[in-house]
């Protein structure tokens, strides 16, 4: 298995699990819970694969992929009622899932010799666009505009590194493993520690 | 014209009339009739079409199924009111709907050969993306993720049945028929009599 | 430069000046400025050429248009406190969006060579699928579908202008800038004279 079906699976299977939790916290049945697992979970890969012109799509080539996440669902279903906060520990699954996702779409991009602001838009569309999908469908905390939080510039980090890192390196190994640590640690410092940019300070007006 | 087409005409024209009921419902104008009607119509096959690269996407090769959604549009503008309940009216004509998109979605996945779980994929997608785009757009009550009753699972078993019975029958008629039948017997079940699957039960918690 | 990349520039920009001041709405950070500038600038157009199969899409092919769209969310988050009204300035830079987004769309599809109807859906959807994905995922004014104002039959009709107009043109110049010319009129006119098209009026059902 080559390092990005590695990074594919991985991602799938965290935001499945995700996207499960999500359907838990809306009190679906096991088939809403896998309808929303496979959405999350290959939602990103399947927006980058369209933009991409990569054909067929990824879990299409290789419909595992949606084994792999009608699995998370099953395991979420059977063992949602064992966590003490679900908010919490989906907050904290989607921050891996965005680690992993991010290298995968970032990969891809590197291996089509896409230039390199497009590699940094595909590991962040890779990265944000299934929690997105996700939160829009369900109506649900949408974790990646979420005010005051580093979502969508964890993954530009984490991307932009890889695609600078990547002419240095003979092979992708490292760039996607330092993309994963650098998103991780940019999201897991917003949520622990309240990392953050600045923010749009005026106050809105009422109109 | 192949049954293929015959199933996406009648899909396009009975979900077009569904988005066009919900247009009433938001008090919208004869354009955005039209421009709802045609979202909700052809919403489910152009993401089929897009996901299997098949070109061009099947409203845009054959212009003449966004005439029949802006038909569709018409007729509900002129005679929405005649109807005790949109609601009701909306929620039941969603269901035939979905049972003649499913077979629709299956049918173009089988004459392109694919695996069966990609069939089954499809089907799926193709009978419940239409409706989700609707709900999603105008904020309007969700069907299809709707707590308790079957609609993903109902478009899942038509599209499944469809696809394990097609190896045993010469041509895609009966397959696709059984499938309609499969999809809107759990669908209207689910909704005249109450057929459903169990729920996640444990009490979602505060956070 | 061509004019259909000259329309595409302009529209990418304006419509990025209004997802950044949607964005100041919501007080995001210059990422999410930029983010959801970024989406409302290309989203139309991506739609257009993945539904058209041009490949690769247009940003992808010149990914300028980002660094554009990304230098119009700067310029919101450095000025947008000097705006009266952050709404009527959005809605206004909206109306401009649109007078270029769907001669932008209709000028690619007239280009391909599609029918007549086919051009008009391109330039609607190219017009308005910018602005729905912003309003849809920032759960903000949905001017779309907003009840009783002109958006999608202004955009509707300055694209049938331009593809009725067309054959009788030698080159596209003077069809695509009446087609602005219609589409900003019916908006704006809309806007501040409160033109519209008779909506439906029966009082909706409580169900």
């Amino acid at each position: 298995m080559t390092l990005i079906a590695l990074l594919d699976y991985a991602s799938v299977f965290i935001f499945a699990l995700t996207g499960a939790l999500v359907a838990s916290r809306q009190q679906l049945d096991l088939v809403g819970f896998a309808f929303v697992a496979c959405l999350t979970a290959v939602g990103g890969g399947t927006v980058r694969d369209v933009l991409l012109d990569r054909n067929p799509v990824f879990w299409i080539a290789q419909p595992s992929y949606i084994g792999v996440a009608c699995a998370a669902a099953l395991l979420v279903f059977l063992t949602a009622h064992l966590f003490e906060s679900r908010l919490k520990t989906l907050i904290w699954l989607d921050s891996f899932a965005l680690a992993v996702a991010v290298p995968a779409g970032t990969g891809v991009a590197l291996s089509l010799g896409q230039p390199v602001l497009v590699v940094v838009l595909m590991g962040t569309i890779t990265g944000c666009m299934g929690g997105l999908l996700r939160d829009v469908v369900l109506d649900d905390v949408p974790l990646v505009l979420k005010q005051g939080e580093l979502y969508v510039t964890a993954a530009f980090a984490g991307a932009l590194t890889a695609a600078l890192a990547r002419p240095h390196f003979p092979d992708a190994l490292v760039p996607l493993m330092v993309c994963a640590g650098v998103t991780w640690a940019l999201r897991a410092g917003s949520l622990a520690l309240g990392w953050r940019l600045p923010v749009y300070k005026s106050r809105p007006p009422r109109g």
